[in-house]
């Protein structure tokens, strides 16, 4: 099948969370051309610290795409400094969240924008194109669409339960807060892909967000989709994922509970090589899924792109 | 007189506005104890940017009680990083007012201290206690009055002359907006002064906006009030004041055009040794008022504290 006008290329829309999702992003981006890429990027962990409007997810893409991001931190920016958050903590301010100087102007600016009438989508595409990021990138939803964690009895919001608690405390279930459409573009990028990408992200906590809005389940279905594997023999790259499985699906954590996960969705996943056995009903590309610098992000990306063009696209 | 209660020292009030005002502040903190002293200081100047409420006089007293300004540089603080500015702009938001990363923290704390509803006043005793700043720092008002700069028909606000324009623009006149009560403890202070010290800042910018509050004149016209002059031998020591005076006073920049600019107000004037000769109708003192470090701030403290005791005062 194929949803290109004659004459394009291959149109791929990739859903990511944070950090395993920026960098198959960041590959992606490196293996195609800047019109065939879309990101559509997990808002459920934006908060609001210090008065500031903090998109994590986004920030995190944004930032690798622009070659600034730390390539062993999977946060922030390369090099960056604390002065602002040294200061705040001396003026009483809670500082168990890390804003980097250099980071703090992207909130600003963000903030900023938000409150002068301007969208989310409006604020992230002037972002990018300052930070010369050329592929397109969507948040999944401009209105708010908080994640709570609803762990033995207590409601904590994201980053209470993933920064501040560190996320220990164990996962009974997630809640997605509003209700809002997804942002402009996000349902027409989805109907126009000849493939989804579903990112090596957590899958409840960054991608379930997104497949859970309006529509996007719907247009997935009949789009061929690809999921890599957060899950690298029965660990997460990342991240608390491997205890959450268990819990939330009553199965250990492996690529196996993923695909399970992501059920009819799926057409297709990328699992790090050995686990390729624990996914007997679909084609399944074995491969070095932890992906390390730029080349080897893309190295996943070409190899990502080779086998949904062997097994479930055409173009 | 003395409004003194028995057995508590003399008690001190200085109108302030920026680097002058603020080093003879605090030369009076290190000359008086902490309780004998409170600055009230010019809010005028007050402005929005990067969506942050920035007080640039209130800040620059605060850094230098608290030992945290710089000697040369008449703003920000000492050992300064400008990471976040350079950040901003290269995102394309506005980069001629330069915040540093360090003090952007006290932006962010005042902003969001005043959007959930504290007073001005409120978060900085807030901010001058984490600061560890022992004297009582008031801001004039707790509400809106910018100062404006009419120019040669047109309408400047404060910073975007001061700053943006450098001060170049000639000053026809100045309009001070809003029309707020003093702050909590302004009239109060006054009121209680043994002495009021005007300091060394712009009479017009700096001192003006605070006289012109409802009922400070009256109460200055019931106290002793020795100002210190910021014209020294013809120029000011820092910004645009001696360019203002003959175009607003129709009369050469002097320590006598300072002394006739306050008219009935003052009892006595603090001049540059030198200058003695241009103040012929009140007790005057001729000292070394451009002020170094610390220990010359104290220094011209004492000087005036002492001449007040000799000439208009009696504690």
């Amino acid at each position: 099948m194929s949803a290109s006008p004659p004459g394009t290329g291959p149109r791929v829309v990739a859903l990511c969370g944070g950090v395993g999702g920026a960098r198959l992003a960041d590959g992606l981006a490196a293996a195609l051309t800047a019109d065939a890429l879309t990101l559509i990027v997990n808002t459920g962990d934006d908060f609001e610290h210090w008065g500031l409007r903090v998109a994590p997810d986004l920030d995190t893409v944004m930032y690798t795409l622009a070659g600034l991001a730390p390539v062993e931190r999977g946060w922030g920016l390369e090099g960056e400094t604390f002065h602002a958050h040294a200061a705040m903590a001396r003026l009483g301010a809670p500082a168990w969240f890390h804003l980097g100087d250099t980071d703090l102007a992207t909130h600003l600016v963000r903030t900023e924008a938000l409150r002068q009438g301007a969208t989310l989508s409006e604020v992230t595409e002037r972002l990018r194109r300052a930070l010369g990021v050329a592929v397109r990138l969507l948040p999944m939803a401009d209105g708010p669409r908080p994640t709570t964690v609803l762990s033995e009895g207590r409601t904590l919001s994201f980053q209470d339960w993933l920064v501040l608690e560190r996320g220990a405390p164990p996962v009974d279930a997630l809640r997605f807060g509003g209700s809002p459409d997804p942002a402009p573009g996000v349902l027409d990028a989805l109907e126009a892909a000849d493939l989804v990408v579903l990112a090596p992200s957590n899958p409840y906590v960054s991608i379930d967000p997104i497949l859970a809005l309006s529509g996007v389940q719907a247009a997935l279905e009949r789009r061929p989709v690809v999921a890599v594997s957060p899950i690298v023999s029965g660990r997460a790259v990342k991240g608390p994922l491997a205890e959450m499985i268990p819990r939330l699906a009553s199965e250990p954590a492996s690529a196996g509970a993923i695909r399970r996960h992501y059920g009819p969705l799926l057409d297709a996943v990328v699992v790090e090589a050995g686990d390729e056995g624990q996914v007997t009903d679909l084609p399944v590309l074995g491969t070095r899924t932890v992906m390390g610098d730029r080349s080897d992000r893309a190295r996943l990306a070409r190899e990502l792109l080779a086998f949904a063009t062997r097994t479930v696209c055409r173009w």
